[in-house]
C-alpha cells in the first residue's frame, strides 16, 4: 500500500471498482453527479474527504446503499494514500455526519472504524472493497430471487428510483427488472414521476432508457389508470426501512400505490437488502418519519434552475417516506430470498425474521 | 346602446360585473391573468376579441364556466361598442375555435350566436349578463345543497382548481368549502397540488389563503396518508362530464383519489352544474379522454419559467381527465339538488337524470 504525503494520489492499491455512479481507479476516486442527471453525465472528482462530503450532503450522491458504499471507498482511498489513522477517524465523523439519518452511511463508516481499530490503516481497502463487493452480490440476489416474479410481456409499475444510481450494483426493485429484461423477458415498465423530487422522472427514467427497457413516465396520479387498465398487474419497490411483521417504510407514495394495486387486484412486492429489516422494530407505528422541507411541495429544483407555483407561505405537507402495512405486500424479495406475506401471517412472531 | 365606431370604449351599456377573474367596468373588459398566480395579480385587458382569443388560447383564462361567461362577455362587449352583425359572427367563431373542446365555451358561444339570429346585436348584453347571472347563481345552489355535507371541524380534501377561478361565481367543489367557511363551520382543507399542471397548488392554494380558509397543501401521493390518518374523512371534486349513469370525468388522478376514498372509508362527493349532465352518454366508458402534451409530464412551466427534469425524449403518458365510476362515488351535488348513488343505484334507468 502506498504510504506517500497528502498529494500523492498516484500509487494507491485500491483496485478499480466501477458502480453506474461511482467509480475507483488510477489513484482516481470520482461519483456521478446525480442532480445534472439526466441531461449532463458529469463525474465530481471526490478524491478529497471533504469533496465527498460536499457531493453525500448536496445530494449529488444519493441512494441508500450507494451512500454506504461510497463513505467506505473515501476512506479506503485515503488510507491508501497514506493518511494517519487519526485524519482517518476525523474523515469517518465528517462521512458520518454528512447524512445523519442515513442509516447504511453509518453502518458502512461504523464497520471502516471498527476496521481501523481492529487492523490498522492498512485494512480499510479490503473492508471497502469487501462492502463495495457485499453491495453488488446482494443486488444480484435480489434480481435472482425475483426472477421467478416476472414473466415475459409483463407490464410493471415502480416508484422512486431502486436502480443502480442508488447502489453499487444493478439495484434492488429496479435491479430485478434490469435483469429480467437482459435475460430476454418482454417488459413495459411504467414509472411513477415521484413528486416531490421526481426521482422517477428524472433518474429511473434515465436508467431504463440507457438500458433500452421500454418505459412510460407518469404523474403519480395516473398510477391508478395504469392499474385499473392492466398495462400493469405488478408493483415493485424498495425499501428503506422494514419492520420485523413486514410493514416497510419506503419514498413517500409507495404507501398509495399499494392501496391502489390491492384495489386493482395487482402484486405489490418490495424489493431490499435482508439489512433493511431491523428486528428492534416491531411493527411500522414505530418507524419515525422525517418531514422534509415545505419548498420542496411548493415547487422544484433541479441543476438548471428553481420554479416555485405554489404560494410562498403555503402550508405544506412533506414526509419523505411512508409506511405500507405488509397487509398490502404480496411478497418480499430479499438477496437472502423472498417470503411471501401469506407466509408471514401464518405465525404470529415470524421466526424467520 | 351606444352605437359608436370601433375605438369608441367609453358608453357601452354592458353594465359592472365583477367575478374572481373576470370583470366588466366602464367601458373596460379585463379577465385576471391565472398563468402569473399566486405570486402576481395582473389583469388583461380583453375588449379586443383577439385579446380574449389569445387569453383563452394561452389559458390565461380557464375552468369550463368561465369560459363560457368570458366569451358571452366578450361578444357583447362587442355588440355594445357597435360591432356589426357579420363583425359579431365572426368574433363568435374565433371564440368557439379557441379552445376546441372546451364544451361550456361552444354552449355560450352557440347561445350568444342564436341571440343575435334572433334579437340581433342589441340582445347579446342581456343575454350575456343571464349567462354571468346563471353561473352565479348555479354556484350559490351547488355550495347550498352542498352545505348539509359538511360539518364543523371537517377535514375536507381537494383535487385541482374548482373555486371562483374556474367560475363567475364562488366555484364548485371549492364554492360548497369557500360557503361552508364563511358560514362559520371550522373546516382545514388538504389540496392535491395536481399535478402536471399544479392547478391545486398554484390555484387552489392561492384562492385558500386569499379567503383565509386554513390548508395543507400536499403532492397527489400524499392523499392516501391524509385518509389514512383520518385528517381528511370527506373528498370534494369537480366534474368535466358525468354520464346518464353517474360516472363522472374530472381531472387526471380524481379516480385514483376516489379509490383511496373507498379504501379507507371516506366518503366522496362529485359537485357540478347540472348542465355537465351528458344525457346521451351513457356511462363513462363512452367518454373520450383528451391526451395532452408530453411536455406537461417531463417538466413544468410557469409565468417565471420552464424546467425540465425527465428525459427530453421520454415516454410518457398525459391524459387530461380520468373518469371516475359511480359505484365510487358518494353523492353528486348539483344545482338542482344533490342525488346520492345509493339512491341511483335502485333504478336500473334512472327517471330523474
Amino acid at each position: 500500500m502506498g504510504r506517500f504525503g497528502y498529494d500523492a494520489w498516484v500509487t494507491i492499491s485500491l483496485p478499480a471498482r466501477s458502480a453506474l455512479a461511482l467509480r475507483v481507479d488510477e489513484g482516481r476516486l470520482d461519483v456521478l453527479d446525480q442532480r445534472l442527471l439526466p441531461d449532463v453525465e458529469q463525474w465530481i472528482d471526490v478524491r478529497e474527504v471533504s469533496a465527498m462530503v460536499d457531493a453525500i450532503k448536496g445530494l449529488a450522491v444519493r441512494g441508500a446503499p450507494l451512500l454506504g458504499v461510497a463513505a467506505a471507498c473515501s476512506l479506503a482511498f485515503r488510507a491508501a494514500a497514506g493518511d494517519s489513522a487519526e485524519r482517518l477517524v476525523e474523515a469517518a465523523h465528517a462521512l458520518r455526519n454528512a447524512r445523519p439519518t442515513a442509516v447504511n452511511l453509518h453502518a458502512a463508516v461504523d464497520a471502516m472504524l471498527a476496521s481501523l481499530d481492529l487492523g490498522g490503516p492498512d485494512t480499510l481497502v479490503d473492508t471497502a472493497l469487501a462492502w463495495f463487493e457485499a453491495d453488488v452480490q446482494m443486488c444480484e440476489m435480489m434480481a435472482a430471487n425475483g426472477a421467478a416474479y416476472l414473466a415475459d410481456g409483463d407490464g410493471v409499475l415502480t416508484h422512486c428510483n431502486t436502480g443502480g444510481l442508488a447502489t453499487a450494483g444493478i439495484g434492488t426493485a429496479l435491479g430485478v427488472i434490469l435483469r429480467a429484461h437482459q435475460s430476454g423477458k418482454r417488459l413495459h415498465v411504467y414509472v411513477d414521476e415521484t413528486r416531490p423530487l421526481l426521482q422517477g422522472g428524472r433518474l429511473t427514467a434515465w436508467e431504463l432508457e440507457r438500458a433500452g427497457v421500454p418505459y412510460t413516465l407518469l404523474t403519480d396520479s395516473m398510477a391508478a389508470l395504469v392499474l385499473r387498465d392492466g398495462k400493469a398487474r405488478k408493483c415493485f419497490v424498495g425499501a428503506d426501512r422494514i419492520a420485523r411483521n413486514g410493514d416497510s417504510a419506503n419514498k413517500v407514495g409507495t404507501y398509495g400505490l399499494a392501496v391502489q394495486a390491492r384495489h386493482h387486484g395487482a402484486d405489490f412486492y418490495v424489493v431490499a437488502p435482508w439489512t433493511t429489516v431491523d428486528l428492534l422494530c416491531p411493527t411500522g407505528a414505530s418507524i419515525e418519519i422525517e418531514a422534509r422541507d415545505a419548498t420542496e411541495v411548493r415547487g422544484m429544483t433541479t441543476a438548471a434552475g428553481s420554479l416555485r407555483w405554489a404560494p410562498a407561505a403555503s402550508t405544506v405537507m412533506n414526509p419523505a417516506f411512508d409506511v405500507t402495512p405488509v397487509s398490502l405486500i404480496t411478497a418480499h424479495i430479499f438477496d437472502r430470498g423472498a417470503i411471501q406475506s401469506s407466509d408471514l401471517a401464518l405465525v404470529p412472531s415470524p421466526p424467520a425474521w
